[in-house]
């Protein structure tokens, strides 16, 4: 074993932040190249009821992020009290307004409202939250399944006293799947392997976690793309053996440093999608932020690898970003 | 390689047409008790439009099948210039109808009428064919995917000359996407594992091919079952090396005798989803249908093997006739 090592090589960091970044810049060139050539610019909606402080921070977040770029937003405050009818009707609005052409809604909905019926109001070419024909398919499946899970009252706690520079990822990980786009959040997993320069196409791909929020649309996404791809779960035996065969290892299982140095193939690309708070008595706040890959024992063996926080977190909003630009490119440039 | 002389072993044939009759017949009995407990049976409403052969001669095989059960058919035909406002009345009419467990409308549908609009009009407790969360992510996906694939001229003209045994299956192939209900033929492939004593559970499964009708749902339904899931398709690297870890392999590839027996892992069960024309003059038809995989190798290597026609084929009417017991059972034993 000592032949290759392994303690000499270290992996390339693929850093989120950065190519966030990038994205964020190139979006905010078409924007300006809309602007100047057309006289228009791209204009997302964000629908919020009540006062969830959660949901007013990410919305916040994501004004700023396309004041950035040169997306107008349009952000509408409904009271908590608002009728189901009321917001649909606000809803038919949005999908009327030539300068929309991207409607959010931002979830979770008070309970007398139901959220499958108002997200199925969204004009499908404005439902930059559901741009992904697999969103479709898991909204549909979540009547039938709770795919929405609660955030621990612990980690909400612990977002009083938060890091700024991680504010979005610790949202992010503490919403899971209530607030915030799940979408968004894979499309950025394979934007950082192309970026990356790493191509997919017959690659194999191990995504470790099945939910039916990250693990299964990933593995679809992947699948799209052409790996070969093998989902590996609580119940899989050797999973080790599984996922050191792997080209492209997808780490969404919510096992904080579950994925050993050992388990990765020398020179394979690391996307660590998991979020994990542990306890780390030497920062202020207590706890630490950290992936399901033991990233410092991956690093020696990957060929790229994501950190966390810092990886996959920060090309969410980018994502949402791109796809209201992409809304708006097909109605503006005819 | 001579070590394990696999010429002697042959594998256990896992019989479709044997399965789907005992399914049958306990479906029978708990109709009867249904009957003597509560006085009701259970009744399957199937609309067909227009005057399509093959839909006439598989809904005819359904009420062939329902009868020998127990289960009342009630068939609606509509002309194919019916509107689809008066279509939609006639669904909402068998919605009402406290008779009616089960309601199939036989697709597809004439031009005029959105198949996705009609599909949604039937209630959710009475959606046989859409029984699974999987299905209306797939009926989510049709809107933006072609999800149904048209019939070849060829195959519909070979149906002329077919041999009765296999007539189902031939039609089955025929149609392809277009009128029989894939899902029922996937709970078929999971019923003959199960049936034949074979645990899915933390085993390795591969599944060959990735259409959004075949290959990706049974994948889904094997991972929900706890089967480690690898999908192998046409841009897979070393796909016979990938095949040969499985434990459980379907083959969905639609690709004659594709898999070969030294694809196979000793003692797998080999699930055989294909159904392929070949052409073969010993034949009065002129050509007979063959699996993805090649049946006598493979025979020689896996534990089980299910054969071509035969094997998955005939479960599709009786996992069919489960969904309308069930559906059936929820309402009147309460």
């Amino acid at each position: 074993m000592a032949s290759s090592s392994p303690s000499d090589h270290k992996a390339t960091i693929i850093d989120g932040k950065a190519i966030a970044q990038t994205v964020r810049s190139e979006i905010a060139d078409e924007v300006r190249h809309l602007s100047q050539q057309y006289g228009k610019v791209p204009g997302l909606a964000v629908v919020i009821v009540g006062n969830r402080k959660d949901s007013q921070s990410y919305v916040s977040m994501k004004r700023k992020a396309c004041a950035e770029v040169g997306i107008k937003s349009f952000d509408l405050n409904l009271p908590e009290d608002v009728s189901q009818a009321e917001l649909i009707a606000k809803v038919h609005e949005l999908n009327a307004n030539p300068d929309v052409h991207g409607i959010l809604v931002q979830l979770p909905l008070p309970k007398h409202i139901n959220e499958e019926k108002v997200l199925s109001e969204i004009s499908i070419e404005k439902d930059v939250d559901g741009f992904h024909p697999l969103n479709i398919g898991k909204l549909a499946m979540k009547g039938r399944h709770p795919l929405f899970l609660p955030c621990t009252p612990k980690s909400k706690k612990r977002l009083l006293n938060i890091d700024s520079a991680v504010k979005l990822e610790i949202y992010m990980f503490c919403w899971k799947s209530s607030c915030f786009n799940h979408d968004h959040f894979l499309q950025g997993c394979l934007e950082l392997l192309s970026r990356s320069g790493i191509s997919i196409r017959g690659k194999k791909a191990v995504v470790v976690g099945r939910s039916n929020i990250v693990g299964l649309p990933v593995s679809l996404l992947l699948l799209k793309e052409d790996a070969t791809v093998t989902i590996v779960h609580s119940h899989s035996s050797e999973p080790e053996k599984t996922v050191r065969e792997a080209d492209i290892v997808i780490a969404a299982a919510g096992q904080p440093m579950m994925i050993k140095g050992s388990w990765i193939k020398p020179g394979a690309a690391v996307i660590d999608v998991g979020t994990n708070a542990v306890d780390d008595q030497t920062r202020k706040s207590g706890y630490r932020l950290v992936g399901d890959v033991d990233f410092h024992e991956a690093c020696k063996v990957a060929g790229w690898i994501t950190p966390v926080p810092g990886g996959v977190g920060p090309m969410t909003v980018a994502m949402l970003l791109k796809n209201t630009l992409e809304g708006a490119k097909s109605t503006i440039v005819q």
